[in-house]
Formats: structure tokens, sequence, C-alpha cells
């Protein structure tokens, strides 16, 4: 069966950039192409490991994905493949592939002789990230791709605070609708009998269980895991006048 | 053979959205996915509509349209399959997915079984109408995924009204070129010998039959099967400084 | 095996039309369809070329690209297959898919009983090129689907002028990170052991080898395989203050 190869880059829609590295990939494997998005703001890392967070349980086990936010494009940063949760990851060596902490299986891509010829110093994605996912997704082994490296680059992401019963984490994104996305886990507010979230003016009470179709701003375990402050048919971010980095607080009961 | 699946929806390019389904649905069936566009205004259910009728001609007999336009997301609102035109569409039931009268088979979405576990209640897209979706494309029948239902959502839809010679439309899309799209149907002008058309200032004699190399607005049946106001080579919409929602009337003579 | 069909288009992504254009290519072969760009600013034939020439051998030898950047749909103007490179290309004979000269074998496409029925006099992408794709995606020959012709149009493209050792070239195009591209091809500075490269107010002595980690401008070759004038981690459009059109001069010293 084909192995599916999902896309995530910061190189925007308005350049050939992206395509020309699905054409590789298509060129190059059978596999099937899906782009999760090419809108990451330029250079985020922090956003697009969140979003690779947010996304790789999406993908089927054994499928790959290339992620390319990759500031440092032709400087001495490493190439890396990540094997993480029965998924293949490729890309820069820079935080975008790994989380902050656990064990990794860790490939530094150095095989020229896989790669295109010749090399586009500012565009690695297509000339060496692309084939070498290309090559994952024909079941080449990592080990004939690179070598075993155990020290991937770790990137500090602002993450919550747990003080007791109080978080206090952070607006990570907004997104296209104005919902405001948070890097508080599911997990640590879904076991609260009660909770109250503050985000600027605003102190929402309860979890809604959906967006709903009230006026008030809703607290809510989004589709990123996180949680997340929406407001019914509307933007958030505009009516709380949010925005990324804002301090968001929980307040938990949870007897 | 693989089927096709089409996707249709207002989740924008700037986030992971769009890209999330398609991954759910390349992770769970063979079928061929095309994006027809993710960039319908947000919440926008009668232009999501518009383009649902203008693009299922295009696609084969038995493949699937996932559109998703849905503000009630989460709330009591039904998911719908729809069997139209020898096609299936999944989406919400709000008008998305159905004309405004005529007879349709219709399911209710309604087995979660065949979703994924667990359902965010903010992305039902991802979480029911994907899986749903593919289990279409992999030849399941409707009968397992729903129940039947005979009362599917209606939508109003701003229709041009017929008064003898006389038809008064209105403007409901501008197009990234500038082109005015009107809901005057096609079969309401093709048959006219002679005809008149008033948008804003300006007054169109007759048919074109191309966009042309003049500098003067046209009017033409364009590729939504609608009357459409164009300038060639430049923005009809900035020419007569018109919007969605302009009337636009037309006059015919028949012989 | 399946053949790769490349897309390249001015019609943007907020309307369904290169969606439209995808399920038509769909619907009618199996190949596996990728989308360079559909952002091609709108009727800027000339960049359209550059981004042909640019992606034409990152596609295996038999693919196809359906180029469509149009002004002229609907007119007189032919549209056209070409074989390139041994690969196909499909679009308007308007010098997007035609190298300013040397030989190419072409054929005009003008057999509708190949096309769709009926055909929008708008939309020819969609109703004529598209499915005259797919026909060579699925191996028919061309000369069943056009008669064979000698006299592409070819587009005088702005192309650096080389007077010794000194060459005037032009940025042809801005990318979304801020890098200028130039009408300078590789061939004509990669030989030259020193060189100062000239534009707006900057003078950039020699070549970088990559966009690097400094904050200076610096001079490269770019993956268009043009010079390219980059501000690491930063705009050099905005930073030299240039755009396109801006005179670039280069100065070699070969020895």
């Amino acid at each position: 069966m084909n192995r599916l190869v999902a896309l995530l880059t910061d190189f925007g829609t308005d350049d050939p950039y992206a395509g020309q590295v699905a054409a590789v990939l298509a060129a190059n494997s059978d596999a099937q192409i899906v782009s999760l998005t090419h809108r990451v703001p330029a250079h985020h890392v922090q956003l697009g490991a969140s979003i690779v967070d947010a996304s790789l349980e999406l993908l089927p086990t054994g499928s790959v994905l290339l992620a390319v936010v990759d500031p440092g494009v032709g400087t001495a940063r490493r190439g890396l493949i990540v094997r993480r949760d029965d998924r293949w990851l490729v890309g820069p060596d820079n935080g975008l592939l790994t989380p902050t902490q656990g064990d990794l299986q860790c490939w530094s891509i150095d095989r020229p002789e896989t790669w295109r010829d010749p090399v586009a110093p500012t565009f690695h994605a297509r000339d060496i990230f692309a084939p070498v996912t290309a090559r994952l997704a024909n079941y080449e082994r990592p080990d004939w791709l690179g070598s075993l490296v155990h020290d991937p680059v770790r990137v500090d992401r602002p993450s919550a605070r747990v003080n007791g019963p109080n978080i206090r984490g952070a607006v990570i994104h907004v997104d296209a609708f104005g919902n405001l996305i948070t890097n508080i886990a599911a997990a640590l507010v879904q076991t609260a009998h009660m909770l109250e979230t503050q985000v600027g003016d605003a102190r929402i009470q309860g979890l809604a269980t959906a967006y709903g179709t009230g006026h008030e701003p809703v607290a809510l375990i989004g589709s990123w895991n996180l949680l997340e402050i929406a407001v019914p048919g509307g933007s958030a971010a505009q009516r709380l006048d949010c925005r990324i980095g804002d301090v968001v607080t929980v307040e938990r009961t949870d007897d």
C-alpha cells in the first residue's frame, strides 16, 4: 500500500516552492501527498512544532511528515530523520520535529548520494528533504539515508505552568476564525469539576462542549487538543482584544 | 477504481484544518482527493451552496463531495449524507448541500461507531464528516452510516425574479479577477435574441461570447453557468463600483 | 505507471477555479496531480513563463504541465500542446509555454470532440485544456488532439545583457521571504572568480553559498537557478527598498 506523505511548511502559496517540493516527491515515489499547511508564519519554528504535535496522530502509522520551517537553511544546521510514535518525520534539526523531552530515534541526513544534484543552498526542502522523504515512502531504511544521532535540538516552548489549582498559560495561535488556541493541554483541565478561565478582561466559567449558539466567550477543548477560547459566530481575538502571547489563567476546583 | 473525493470548506489555508481533513481522508481510503476551494468566506453558506451547484456536475458519478461551511458545528444541527445527481454529498444539514427544492435522498449521520474517537466538538469535518466520507469512498452503503430522513434544511437563496421580459437578479460573488457573478441562470437569458443588462450605471447590449479584447464591460454566460459581467483585462467590480448584493437587471427581446 | 500532471495558473485560491480544473483532470485520468502554484499574479505571462522554466526539470520525463495564464481566453488565440525537454506542456499560445528561442514540437489544440461540451468561453482551462491534459496523461498521441504548427508565440522577456565583464539585469520576482529573484542566469556568474553585484544602494562582493546567518545582503544562486539577492533572516526587498523591474548589475573579474 502506498505510504502517505504529509507536508507542512512556511513557504506560503504565492511562490512555486511548496508545489516544487510536492513535484519532487511525486516524481520519486508513489506516495499519496497531502498538504497540512504551507502558511506557518515565516520562520516560526515554535508554532510549526505545535502543528506537528497536533497533527501527527492523524497520520497512519508508517507515514512520513515532511516539515520545513527552516531559518537556518544552508548553514551548518543538520537535517534530521526522526522516528516518533511509529511515524517518520523529515526536516531541519531545529526543534520543529522534536518534543521538548522524551526519547527519540534520530538520524542525521548526511548521504549526499541520496539527494538531488545539484543542491540549491537556499532550498534543502526540495533538493535534500524531499528526495529523502520519497525514499522513506518507498520503504528504504533510515540508516541508508543518515547516521544515528542522540542529540536532536530541543526547543523550549512556552509551556503552561501548574501551581496547585492554578494554571498559567498563553495564547500560542489565533486561527482564521478568531479562536484563541492556548498552550494549556486538555489533560490539565478536563478532569476539573469546575474551572474558571481568565483571559484579558473575560472570566469564563466551566468548559463548553461546543462553540454553541450564544454570544458570550466560551472555553473548550478544541481540535488541537488544547484549551481554546471562542466566541460563537464571532472572533474571540477581536471581542477580547487578544493576541499571541497573551496570558491565560485557569483556576480549577477538582471536588 | 478509486473514487474521487472533492473538498469545499471555509477553513482557509492559513491554519492546518483543511489539511487535517485531507489527512484523515487519505488515512482511511484510497480515494483521489481534490480541493475545490477552502476559501469560501467564513460561515457563508449561500455562496458555498452556489459553488456546490456549479461544481457538482464536474465530478464523475459515484464521487463524493465533502462540503463544510458550518457555523453551527457542535450544536444540535444534524450531519447529512445527500444523494444528488448520482453523486454523494457529506456535510452539515444547513442548506449547503441541498438545492432550494426538488426530491433528494438524505441520511442523518448518526452512527458514532463510524467516526473518529474522540470527536472534537469544534471540528466535525475532521472527526465525523471525513471518516464518513472515507467510508462512502470505500463503497460502504449510506444506510450503514446514517438513518433516512425526509426533511433536509432548505435555504432560501436570493434568486432572480422574472417578470415578463424583465429579470431582476443580484451579484452573488466577485471573483479574484473582478468579474461579477450574478444569480441569473444561463437558461433565462440564452434564448433571448437581444437583451440589455443593467448594473450600476452601465448598460450592456447583448451577450458576448468571450471576455474579448475590448475595454468595455461585457455580459456573458460564465463558467458558473450564470450571467456574469466582466471588463476584458480589468476588474468589472472596480470599473463599475459594484459589490455583492448589487442589483442586476436584464431586459429580454425574444423576437 | 501513472503520469504526473503539474498545474500552474493565475487563478488564485479564493475561487473554485483551480480546484475545478483539478476535478476535471481527476475525473478523466489516473494521473497524480500536483499544484505548482495558482498564485501567479493575474495575467502575468512573463513571470509564469519564468516559473515554467524553473520547474520543468523537476518533473519526470513524460509528465504533463498544464499552465494557464491567459488574458486572451475566449479570443482567437490558439491553445497549444508543446513537447519540450521530453515533457508535455498544455496551455494558451501566448509565450507562457515556450522559451524565447529554440526548436520545439507544437500542436494547435483544434479537435473539439476531445473537449468538454459545452465549453464556457471564459474557462478554457477547465473545458479544453484539462480534458486535453487528461488525454495526454492517458498516453493519447498529440496528433489525435491537435495539428502540428511551427510558429508558436515567443514572448520577449527582459533578459540580462552582457557587455564584456558587465551584466545588466533586473529583478523579475520578489518572493514571500522578500528575496529578489533576478533574470541573471547562474551560468553567467558562476564562472567568475570575483564579482560585485549592485542593486539599489547596495554593493555586494562575491557569491554566498547559502543565505547564512549574518545581517548583510548576500548574492547567491537561488533555487530558480538565477542570481538572487537575500538578507539572512530578513527581507531584501524591504532592506534595499527594491521591487520588480529594478536594475541589477554585476561586474565580473574572471581571473
